[in-house]
Protein backbone atom coordinates (compact mmCIF):
# COMPACT_ATOMS: atom_id res chain seq x y z
CA UNK A 1 0.00 0.00 0.00
CA UNK A 2 2.77 2.35 0.69
CA UNK A 3 4.41 2.19 -2.33
CA UNK A 4 1.45 3.00 -3.99
CA UNK A 5 0.58 5.93 -2.43
CA UNK A 6 4.55 7.25 -3.38
CA UNK A 7 3.72 6.92 -7.36
CA UNK A 8 0.25 8.75 -6.36
CA UNK A 9 2.23 11.24 -4.48
CA UNK A 10 5.05 11.84 -7.20
CA UNK A 11 1.89 12.34 -9.49
CA UNK A 12 0.13 14.85 -7.67
CA UNK A 13 3.84 16.30 -7.18
CA UNK A 14 3.63 16.33 -10.98
CA UNK A 15 0.26 18.10 -11.17
CA UNK A 16 0.37 20.30 -8.56
CA UNK A 17 -2.69 19.01 -6.24
CA UNK A 18 -2.24 19.28 -3.21
CA UNK A 19 -5.09 16.79 -1.71
CA UNK A 20 -5.17 13.51 0.16
CA UNK A 21 -6.07 10.36 -1.66
CA UNK A 22 -7.25 7.36 0.19
CA UNK A 23 -6.57 3.63 -1.38
CA UNK A 24 -9.07 0.79 -0.77
CA UNK A 25 -9.19 -1.93 1.96
CA UNK A 26 -10.12 -5.30 -0.90
CA UNK A 27 -10.81 -6.85 2.46
CA UNK A 28 -14.44 -5.30 2.12
CA UNK A 29 -14.80 -6.35 -0.81
CA UNK A 30 -17.76 -8.31 -1.11
CA UNK A 31 -17.86 -9.05 -4.45
CA UNK A 32 -21.07 -9.66 -6.37
CA UNK A 33 -23.66 -13.23 -5.92
CA UNK A 34 -22.90 -15.84 -9.20
CA UNK A 35 -26.84 -15.16 -10.02
CA UNK A 36 -26.59 -11.61 -10.93
CA UNK A 37 -23.60 -12.08 -13.01
CA UNK A 38 -25.56 -11.96 -16.29
CA UNK A 39 -26.56 -8.56 -14.89
CA UNK A 40 -22.80 -7.15 -14.92
CA UNK A 41 -21.99 -8.48 -18.83
CA UNK A 42 -21.24 -6.24 -21.52
CA UNK A 43 -22.00 -8.75 -24.49
CA UNK A 44 -19.22 -7.39 -26.36
CA UNK A 45 -19.18 -7.67 -30.70
CA UNK A 46 -16.16 -5.38 -31.87
CA UNK A 47 -14.62 -7.61 -34.60
CA UNK A 48 -13.91 -5.45 -37.68
CA UNK A 49 -15.85 -7.68 -40.22
CA UNK A 50 -19.12 -7.90 -38.03
CA UNK A 51 -22.26 -6.61 -40.19
CA UNK A 52 -25.75 -5.70 -38.79
CA UNK A 53 -26.66 -9.45 -38.79
CA UNK A 54 -24.25 -10.03 -36.11
CA UNK A 55 -25.40 -7.12 -34.25
CA UNK A 56 -29.09 -8.08 -34.44
CA UNK A 57 -28.02 -11.83 -32.99
CA UNK A 58 -25.76 -9.90 -29.60
CA UNK A 59 -28.84 -7.82 -28.91
CA UNK A 60 -31.04 -10.57 -29.35
CA UNK A 61 -28.67 -12.77 -26.43
CA UNK A 62 -28.39 -10.02 -24.33
CA UNK A 63 -32.19 -8.97 -24.53
CA UNK A 64 -33.24 -13.19 -23.93
CA UNK A 65 -29.98 -13.69 -20.86
CA UNK A 66 -30.83 -10.22 -19.52
CA UNK A 67 -27.22 -8.61 -19.65
CA UNK A 68 -26.31 -5.35 -18.62
CA UNK A 69 -25.06 -4.00 -21.80
CA UNK A 70 -23.97 -4.60 -25.55
CA UNK A 71 -20.86 -3.60 -26.38
CA UNK A 72 -20.51 -2.41 -29.99
CA UNK A 73 -19.08 -0.27 -32.64
CA UNK A 74 -19.76 3.73 -32.99
CA UNK A 75 -21.67 2.52 -36.79
CA UNK A 76 -23.67 -0.09 -35.16
CA UNK A 77 -25.10 2.17 -32.33
CA UNK A 78 -28.40 3.84 -34.00
CA UNK A 79 -29.50 0.27 -35.23
CA UNK A 80 -28.76 -1.08 -31.96
CA UNK A 81 -30.46 1.28 -29.96
CA UNK A 82 -33.50 0.41 -31.96
CA UNK A 83 -33.24 -3.50 -31.90
CA UNK A 84 -33.23 -2.95 -27.36
CA UNK A 85 -35.63 -0.23 -27.46
CA UNK A 86 -38.52 -1.05 -24.41
CA UNK A 87 -35.62 -3.50 -22.76
CA UNK A 88 -33.49 -3.06 -20.17
CA UNK A 89 -30.26 -4.12 -22.28
CA UNK A 90 -27.60 -0.72 -22.14
CA UNK A 91 -25.82 0.32 -25.58
CA UNK A 92 -22.36 0.69 -24.86
CA UNK A 93 -19.92 1.74 -27.75
CA UNK A 94 -16.08 1.88 -27.96
CA UNK A 95 -14.13 5.59 -28.33
CA UNK A 96 -10.47 6.19 -29.80
CA UNK A 97 -10.49 2.42 -30.18
CA UNK A 98 -8.24 0.44 -30.00
CA UNK A 99 -5.67 2.73 -30.17
CA UNK A 100 -6.42 5.69 -27.89
CA UNK A 101 -3.93 7.70 -30.33
CA UNK A 102 -6.59 10.14 -32.07
CA UNK A 103 -7.25 13.35 -30.95
CA UNK A 104 -8.96 14.70 -28.07
CA UNK A 105 -11.11 16.57 -30.49
CA UNK A 106 -12.23 13.14 -32.17
CA UNK A 107 -12.68 11.49 -28.97
CA UNK A 108 -14.91 14.38 -27.84
CA UNK A 109 -16.66 14.30 -31.13
CA UNK A 110 -17.39 10.56 -31.88
CA UNK A 111 -18.42 10.32 -28.19
CA UNK A 112 -21.06 13.03 -28.76
CA UNK A 113 -22.00 11.82 -31.77
CA UNK A 114 -22.38 8.12 -30.14
CA UNK A 115 -24.78 9.58 -27.45
CA UNK A 116 -26.88 11.61 -29.64
CA UNK A 117 -26.72 8.62 -31.64
CA UNK A 118 -28.39 6.51 -28.63
CA UNK A 119 -25.51 5.23 -26.53
CA UNK A 120 -26.16 4.86 -22.95
CA UNK A 121 -21.93 4.58 -22.35
CA UNK A 122 -18.83 4.86 -24.22
CA UNK A 123 -15.39 2.93 -23.50
CA UNK A 124 -12.83 5.33 -24.17
CA UNK A 125 -8.98 4.80 -25.05
CA UNK A 126 -6.69 6.44 -22.86
CA UNK A 127 -3.71 8.11 -25.12
CA UNK A 128 -1.04 5.56 -23.78
CA UNK A 129 1.54 7.06 -25.25
CA UNK A 130 1.01 10.45 -23.76
CA UNK A 131 0.58 8.66 -20.47
CA UNK A 132 4.20 7.31 -21.10
CA UNK A 133 5.56 10.36 -21.85
CA UNK A 134 4.14 11.98 -18.63
CA UNK A 135 1.77 14.10 -20.06
CA UNK A 136 -0.70 13.98 -17.70
CA UNK A 137 -2.56 17.27 -17.65
CA UNK A 138 -2.80 16.11 -21.45
CA UNK A 139 -4.44 12.77 -20.07
CA UNK A 140 -6.33 14.06 -17.36
CA UNK A 141 -8.43 16.86 -19.84
CA UNK A 142 -8.99 14.60 -22.73
CA UNK A 143 -10.84 12.11 -20.07
CA UNK A 144 -12.21 14.92 -18.62
CA UNK A 145 -13.40 16.51 -22.20
CA UNK A 146 -15.23 13.37 -22.57
CA UNK A 147 -16.96 12.89 -19.51
CA UNK A 148 -18.82 16.47 -20.55
CA UNK A 149 -20.17 14.62 -23.29
CA UNK A 150 -21.16 11.41 -21.97
CA UNK A 151 -22.81 10.39 -19.08
CA UNK A 152 -21.12 6.90 -18.45
CA UNK A 153 -17.77 6.79 -19.23
CA UNK A 154 -14.45 3.34 -19.13
CA UNK A 155 -11.42 4.61 -19.29
CA UNK A 156 -9.73 1.73 -21.00
CA UNK A 157 -6.44 2.06 -19.94
CA UNK A 158 -5.07 -1.03 -21.87
CA UNK A 159 -2.91 -2.59 -19.04
CA UNK A 160 -0.98 -5.24 -21.20
CA UNK A 161 1.63 -2.08 -21.74
CA UNK A 162 1.65 -0.08 -18.77
CA UNK A 163 4.09 -0.56 -15.95
CA UNK A 164 3.04 -1.12 -12.20
CA UNK A 165 3.34 2.74 -11.99
CA UNK A 166 1.80 3.51 -15.01
CA UNK A 167 -1.28 1.75 -14.22
CA UNK A 168 -2.07 3.29 -10.76
CA UNK A 169 -1.51 6.57 -12.60
CA UNK A 170 -3.87 5.83 -15.28
CA UNK A 171 -6.58 5.03 -12.56
CA UNK A 172 -5.91 7.68 -10.50
CA UNK A 173 -5.74 10.63 -13.74
CA UNK A 174 -9.20 8.72 -14.73
CA UNK A 175 -11.15 9.27 -11.04
CA UNK A 176 -9.44 12.67 -10.83
CA UNK A 177 -11.43 13.19 -14.44
CA UNK A 178 -14.69 12.43 -13.24
CA UNK A 179 -14.45 8.74 -15.57
CA UNK A 180 -17.28 6.06 -14.32
CA UNK A 181 -15.26 3.36 -14.83
CA UNK A 182 -11.69 1.98 -15.14
CA UNK A 183 -11.25 -1.07 -17.54
CA UNK A 184 -8.45 -3.30 -18.24
CA UNK A 185 -8.23 -3.66 -21.83
CA UNK A 186 -9.41 -2.92 -25.32
CA UNK A 187 -9.15 -7.12 -25.95
CA UNK A 188 -6.88 -5.90 -29.26
CA UNK A 189 -3.92 -5.71 -27.21
CA UNK A 190 -1.30 -8.18 -26.68
CA UNK A 191 -2.78 -8.99 -23.25
CA UNK A 192 -6.38 -9.00 -21.21
CA UNK A 193 -7.88 -8.49 -18.03
CA UNK A 194 -5.90 -10.10 -15.48
CA UNK A 195 -6.29 -10.70 -11.57
CA UNK A 196 -3.76 -8.46 -10.47
CA UNK A 197 -4.20 -5.62 -12.45
CA UNK A 198 -8.29 -6.01 -11.42
CA UNK A 199 -6.88 -5.90 -7.55
CA UNK A 200 -5.11 -3.19 -8.24
CA UNK A 201 -7.12 -0.56 -10.14
CA UNK A 202 -10.21 -1.36 -7.48
CA UNK A 203 -7.27 -0.79 -4.40
CA UNK A 204 -6.54 2.38 -6.30
CA UNK A 205 -10.19 3.51 -7.24
CA UNK A 206 -12.02 2.60 -4.11
CA UNK A 207 -15.24 1.05 -3.83
CA UNK A 208 -17.47 3.73 -5.76
CA UNK A 209 -15.83 3.54 -9.28
CA UNK A 210 -16.34 0.98 -11.51
CA UNK A 211 -13.66 -1.25 -12.43
CA UNK A 212 -14.16 -3.66 -15.82
CA UNK A 213 -12.65 -6.50 -16.73
CA UNK A 214 -12.19 -6.91 -20.08
CA UNK A 215 -9.90 -9.39 -22.78
CA UNK A 216 -9.80 -13.19 -22.20
CA UNK A 217 -13.06 -13.42 -19.85
CA UNK A 218 -14.18 -16.77 -22.07
CA UNK A 219 -15.75 -18.98 -18.81
CA UNK A 220 -18.13 -18.32 -15.70
CA UNK A 221 -15.19 -19.62 -13.64
CA UNK A 222 -12.89 -16.83 -14.83
CA UNK A 223 -15.59 -13.90 -14.58
CA UNK A 224 -16.10 -15.20 -11.30
CA UNK A 225 -12.26 -14.82 -10.00
CA UNK A 226 -12.30 -11.19 -11.80
CA UNK A 227 -15.50 -10.34 -9.50
CA UNK A 228 -13.59 -11.69 -6.66
CA UNK A 229 -10.40 -9.40 -7.28
CA UNK A 230 -12.48 -6.49 -7.34
CA UNK A 231 -13.97 -6.23 -10.85
CA UNK A 232 -18.20 -4.89 -11.57
CA UNK A 233 -18.32 -5.20 -14.61
CA UNK A 234 -17.37 -8.06 -16.84
CA UNK A 235 -16.94 -7.37 -20.79
CA UNK A 236 -16.76 -10.60 -23.17
CA UNK A 237 -17.65 -11.96 -25.87
CA UNK A 238 -18.61 -15.23 -24.32
CA UNK A 239 -21.39 -13.86 -22.32
CA UNK A 240 -23.95 -16.76 -23.39
CA UNK A 241 -21.31 -19.25 -22.38
CA UNK A 242 -21.14 -17.36 -19.19
CA UNK A 243 -24.27 -17.16 -18.61
CA UNK A 244 -25.71 -20.70 -19.22
CA UNK A 245 -22.93 -21.74 -17.00
CA UNK A 246 -23.86 -19.60 -14.31
CA UNK A 247 -27.65 -20.78 -14.61
CA UNK A 248 -26.37 -24.51 -14.42
CA UNK A 249 -24.70 -23.59 -11.30
CA UNK A 250 -27.29 -21.77 -9.19
CA UNK B 1 -10.27 -11.33 -66.29
CA UNK B 2 -13.62 -12.09 -67.10
CA UNK B 3 -14.17 -13.37 -63.86
CA UNK B 4 -13.55 -10.20 -62.14
CA UNK B 5 -15.42 -8.33 -64.55
CA UNK B 6 -18.66 -10.80 -63.65
CA UNK B 7 -18.17 -9.16 -60.06
CA UNK B 8 -17.71 -5.58 -61.09
CA UNK B 9 -20.63 -5.77 -63.53
CA UNK B 10 -22.74 -7.58 -60.38
CA UNK B 11 -21.58 -4.49 -58.38
CA UNK B 12 -22.59 -1.93 -61.19
CA UNK B 13 -26.22 -3.20 -61.08
CA UNK B 14 -26.54 -3.06 -57.60
CA UNK B 15 -25.35 0.66 -57.48
CA UNK B 16 -27.26 1.59 -60.61
CA UNK B 17 -24.48 2.25 -62.55
CA UNK B 18 -24.38 1.77 -66.39
CA UNK B 19 -20.90 2.61 -67.59
CA UNK B 20 -17.57 0.93 -69.38
CA UNK B 21 -15.27 -0.25 -66.85
CA UNK B 22 -11.52 -1.01 -68.13
CA UNK B 23 -9.74 -3.63 -66.12
CA UNK B 24 -5.20 -3.36 -66.06
CA UNK B 25 -3.20 -5.43 -67.88
CA UNK B 26 -0.20 -6.55 -65.91
CA UNK B 27 2.11 -7.00 -68.63
CA UNK B 28 2.39 -3.64 -68.98
CA UNK B 29 3.24 -2.77 -65.50
CA UNK B 30 6.67 -1.48 -65.34
CA UNK B 31 6.80 -1.36 -61.24
CA UNK B 32 9.96 0.71 -60.13
CA UNK B 33 13.71 1.22 -59.93
CA UNK B 34 15.27 -0.92 -56.63
CA UNK B 35 17.28 2.81 -56.34
CA UNK B 36 14.14 4.57 -55.68
CA UNK B 37 12.70 1.98 -53.48
CA UNK B 38 12.94 4.90 -50.41
CA UNK B 39 10.75 7.17 -52.15
CA UNK B 40 7.92 5.10 -52.00
CA UNK B 41 7.83 4.11 -48.63
CA UNK B 42 5.66 5.33 -46.04
CA UNK B 43 7.86 4.84 -42.83
CA UNK B 44 5.49 3.82 -40.01
CA UNK B 45 4.67 3.45 -36.06
CA UNK B 46 1.00 3.17 -35.31
CA UNK B 47 1.80 1.46 -31.65
CA UNK B 48 -0.69 2.53 -29.71
CA UNK B 49 1.94 3.16 -26.58
CA UNK B 50 4.56 5.46 -28.75
CA UNK B 51 5.87 8.41 -27.31
CA UNK B 52 6.77 11.56 -28.83
CA UNK B 53 10.42 10.36 -28.71
CA UNK B 54 9.61 7.84 -30.78
CA UNK B 55 8.34 9.87 -33.42
CA UNK B 56 11.21 11.92 -33.19
CA UNK B 57 13.14 8.95 -33.76
CA UNK B 58 10.71 8.26 -36.85
CA UNK B 59 11.25 11.25 -38.39
CA UNK B 60 14.84 11.77 -38.12
CA UNK B 61 15.03 8.47 -40.12
CA UNK B 62 12.60 9.03 -42.64
CA UNK B 63 14.83 12.53 -43.05
CA UNK B 64 18.11 10.89 -43.29
CA UNK B 65 16.71 8.28 -45.89
CA UNK B 66 14.86 10.37 -47.94
CA UNK B 67 11.88 8.09 -47.61
CA UNK B 68 8.34 9.66 -49.17
CA UNK B 69 6.32 10.03 -45.88
CA UNK B 70 5.56 9.15 -42.17
CA UNK B 71 2.87 7.18 -41.11
CA UNK B 72 1.19 7.84 -38.07
CA UNK B 73 -1.98 8.11 -35.60
CA UNK B 74 -3.48 11.30 -35.70
CA UNK B 75 -2.57 12.28 -31.82
CA UNK B 76 0.72 12.91 -33.58
CA UNK B 77 0.38 14.73 -36.70
CA UNK B 78 0.90 18.81 -35.40
CA UNK B 79 3.92 17.12 -33.81
CA UNK B 80 5.37 15.46 -36.62
CA UNK B 81 4.69 18.21 -39.20
CA UNK B 82 6.87 20.36 -37.35
CA UNK B 83 9.27 18.18 -37.02
CA UNK B 84 9.61 17.88 -41.09
CA UNK B 85 8.95 21.03 -41.85
CA UNK B 86 11.74 22.51 -45.07
CA UNK B 87 11.65 18.66 -45.74
CA UNK B 88 10.18 16.64 -48.76
CA UNK B 89 8.87 13.81 -45.99
CA UNK B 90 4.78 13.54 -46.10
CA UNK B 91 2.81 13.57 -42.92
CA UNK B 92 0.46 10.92 -43.61
CA UNK B 93 -2.29 9.43 -40.27
CA UNK B 94 -4.61 6.90 -40.44
CA UNK B 95 -8.33 7.39 -39.99
CA UNK B 96 -10.96 5.01 -38.60
CA UNK B 97 -8.14 2.52 -37.81
CA UNK B 98 -7.77 -0.12 -37.51
CA UNK B 99 -11.61 -1.11 -37.34
CA UNK B 100 -13.06 1.23 -39.78
CA UNK B 101 -16.46 0.62 -37.79
CA UNK B 102 -17.14 4.03 -36.39
CA UNK B 103 -19.55 6.38 -37.78
CA UNK B 104 -19.17 8.56 -41.81
CA UNK B 105 -19.02 11.85 -39.61
CA UNK B 106 -16.45 10.62 -37.21
CA UNK B 107 -14.16 10.01 -40.11
CA UNK B 108 -14.90 12.69 -41.68
CA UNK B 109 -14.11 14.71 -38.38
CA UNK B 110 -11.08 13.47 -37.51
CA UNK B 111 -9.65 13.15 -41.32
CA UNK B 112 -10.77 17.35 -41.66
CA UNK B 113 -9.06 17.67 -38.10
CA UNK B 114 -5.61 15.47 -39.32
CA UNK B 115 -5.52 17.48 -42.49
CA UNK B 116 -6.00 20.88 -40.35
CA UNK B 117 -3.19 19.94 -38.08
CA UNK B 118 -0.51 19.35 -40.89
CA UNK B 119 -1.40 15.81 -42.30
CA UNK B 120 -0.95 15.06 -46.17
CA UNK B 121 -2.15 11.89 -47.08
CA UNK B 122 -5.15 9.90 -44.99
CA UNK B 123 -4.95 6.52 -44.90
CA UNK B 124 -8.69 5.81 -43.64
CA UNK B 125 -10.41 2.65 -42.90
CA UNK B 126 -13.08 1.19 -45.09
CA UNK B 127 -16.22 0.12 -42.93
CA UNK B 128 -15.74 -3.43 -43.51
CA UNK B 129 -19.08 -4.52 -42.40
CA UNK B 130 -21.36 -2.35 -44.46
CA UNK B 131 -19.12 -3.73 -47.32
CA UNK B 132 -19.83 -7.34 -45.95
CA UNK B 133 -23.64 -6.88 -45.72
CA UNK B 134 -23.54 -5.09 -49.26
CA UNK B 135 -24.25 -1.82 -48.04
CA UNK B 136 -22.43 -0.51 -51.14
CA UNK B 137 -24.02 3.02 -51.37
CA UNK B 138 -22.87 3.55 -47.71
CA UNK B 139 -19.16 2.67 -48.14
CA UNK B 140 -18.91 4.39 -51.29
CA UNK B 141 -20.94 7.97 -49.59
CA UNK B 142 -18.13 7.60 -46.95
CA UNK B 143 -15.25 7.29 -48.83
CA UNK B 144 -16.49 9.96 -50.98
CA UNK B 145 -17.09 12.21 -47.77
CA UNK B 146 -13.03 11.85 -46.46
CA UNK B 147 -11.89 12.31 -50.42
CA UNK B 148 -13.50 15.82 -49.69
CA UNK B 149 -11.88 16.87 -47.02
CA UNK B 150 -8.28 15.20 -47.72
CA UNK B 151 -5.89 15.78 -50.80
CA UNK B 152 -4.74 12.04 -50.62
CA UNK B 153 -7.19 9.58 -49.84
CA UNK B 154 -5.66 5.67 -49.14
CA UNK B 155 -8.28 3.00 -48.86
CA UNK B 156 -7.67 0.20 -46.30
CA UNK B 157 -9.67 -2.64 -47.90
CA UNK B 158 -8.20 -4.81 -45.02
CA UNK B 159 -7.80 -7.41 -47.26
CA UNK B 160 -7.25 -10.45 -44.66
CA UNK B 161 -11.23 -10.07 -43.63
CA UNK B 162 -12.32 -10.04 -47.54
CA UNK B 163 -13.18 -13.04 -49.88
CA UNK B 164 -11.78 -12.48 -53.97
CA UNK B 165 -15.34 -10.68 -55.04
CA UNK B 166 -14.98 -8.34 -51.66
CA UNK B 167 -11.66 -7.14 -52.64
CA UNK B 168 -12.80 -6.39 -56.01
CA UNK B 169 -15.79 -4.64 -55.18
CA UNK B 170 -13.68 -2.27 -52.61
CA UNK B 171 -11.54 -1.42 -55.19
CA UNK B 172 -14.25 -0.42 -57.47
CA UNK B 173 -16.37 1.42 -55.12
CA UNK B 174 -12.72 3.06 -53.81
CA UNK B 175 -12.36 3.97 -57.38
CA UNK B 176 -15.45 5.44 -57.75
CA UNK B 177 -15.91 7.53 -54.48
CA UNK B 178 -12.34 9.37 -56.21
CA UNK B 179 -9.97 7.51 -53.60
CA UNK B 180 -6.01 8.23 -54.42
CA UNK B 181 -5.04 4.87 -53.32
CA UNK B 182 -6.39 1.37 -51.93
CA UNK B 183 -4.23 0.30 -49.65
CA UNK B 184 -4.26 -3.72 -48.88
CA UNK B 185 -3.91 -4.07 -44.83
CA UNK B 186 -3.65 -2.09 -41.48
CA UNK B 187 -0.92 -4.05 -40.25
CA UNK B 188 -3.50 -5.03 -37.17
CA UNK B 189 -5.68 -7.52 -38.83
CA UNK B 190 -4.99 -10.84 -39.06
CA UNK B 191 -2.57 -10.81 -42.24
CA UNK B 192 -0.75 -8.26 -44.06
CA UNK B 193 -0.20 -7.57 -47.57
CA UNK B 194 0.19 -10.47 -50.10
CA UNK B 195 1.26 -10.67 -53.91
CA UNK B 196 -1.50 -11.63 -55.11
CA UNK B 197 -4.08 -9.31 -53.82
CA UNK B 198 -1.34 -6.48 -54.46
CA UNK B 199 -1.82 -8.05 -58.42
CA UNK B 200 -5.56 -8.04 -58.04
CA UNK B 201 -5.95 -4.42 -56.90
CA UNK B 202 -3.74 -3.16 -59.01
CA UNK B 203 -5.50 -5.13 -61.82
CA UNK B 204 -8.92 -3.70 -60.81
CA UNK B 205 -7.81 0.19 -60.33
CA UNK B 206 -6.21 0.37 -63.51
CA UNK B 207 -2.39 2.04 -63.71
CA UNK B 208 -3.35 5.66 -62.32
CA UNK B 209 -4.65 4.78 -59.36
CA UNK B 210 -2.21 3.84 -56.51
CA UNK B 211 -1.72 0.56 -54.49
CA UNK B 212 -0.20 0.96 -51.35
CA UNK B 213 0.95 -2.62 -49.92
CA UNK B 214 1.46 -2.87 -46.01
CA UNK B 215 1.81 -5.25 -43.40
CA UNK B 216 4.39 -7.69 -42.88
CA UNK B 217 7.12 -6.00 -45.59
CA UNK B 218 10.21 -7.00 -43.28
CA UNK B 219 12.60 -6.47 -46.18
CA UNK B 220 13.56 -5.04 -49.27
CA UNK B 221 13.14 -8.40 -51.15
CA UNK B 222 9.40 -8.53 -49.69
CA UNK B 223 9.26 -5.20 -50.87
CA UNK B 224 10.67 -5.33 -54.40
CA UNK B 225 7.72 -8.31 -55.12
CA UNK B 226 5.18 -6.17 -53.44
CA UNK B 227 6.28 -3.51 -56.31
CA UNK B 228 6.97 -6.14 -59.35
CA UNK B 229 3.03 -6.93 -58.18
CA UNK B 230 1.37 -3.87 -58.93
CA UNK B 231 2.37 -1.81 -55.30
CA UNK B 232 3.46 2.30 -56.13
CA UNK B 233 4.04 2.73 -52.19
CA UNK B 234 5.06 0.96 -49.56
CA UNK B 235 3.71 1.04 -45.70
CA UNK B 236 6.48 -0.29 -43.21
CA UNK B 237 8.10 -0.15 -39.93
CA UNK B 238 11.13 -1.17 -41.25
CA UNK B 239 11.92 1.38 -43.80
CA UNK B 240 15.65 1.39 -42.19
CA UNK B 241 15.98 -1.79 -42.76
CA UNK B 242 14.16 -2.23 -46.43
CA UNK B 243 16.51 1.42 -47.06
CA UNK B 244 19.67 0.14 -46.14
CA UNK B 245 19.66 -3.24 -47.84
CA UNK B 246 18.70 -0.83 -51.12
CA UNK B 247 21.85 0.92 -50.65
CA UNK B 248 24.13 -2.24 -50.00
CA UNK B 249 22.45 -3.61 -53.31
CA UNK B 250 22.96 -0.92 -55.82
Amino acid sequence: MKEIMDVINTLFNRLNRNEGYELYDMSKWRGMPTDKVNEIIDHTQLKPFATREDIVKLCEEAKEHKMGAVCINPYFVPFAKEKLRDTRVKVATVIGFPLGATTLRAKVNEAKESVDNGADEVDMVMNIGALKAEEYEYVLDEIGAVVEVAPVVKVIIETCYLTWEEKIEACVISKLAGASFVKTSTGFGTAGATIEDVQLMRTVVGEEMGVKAAGGIHDLDTALKMINAGASRIGASAGVKIVEEMKRRI
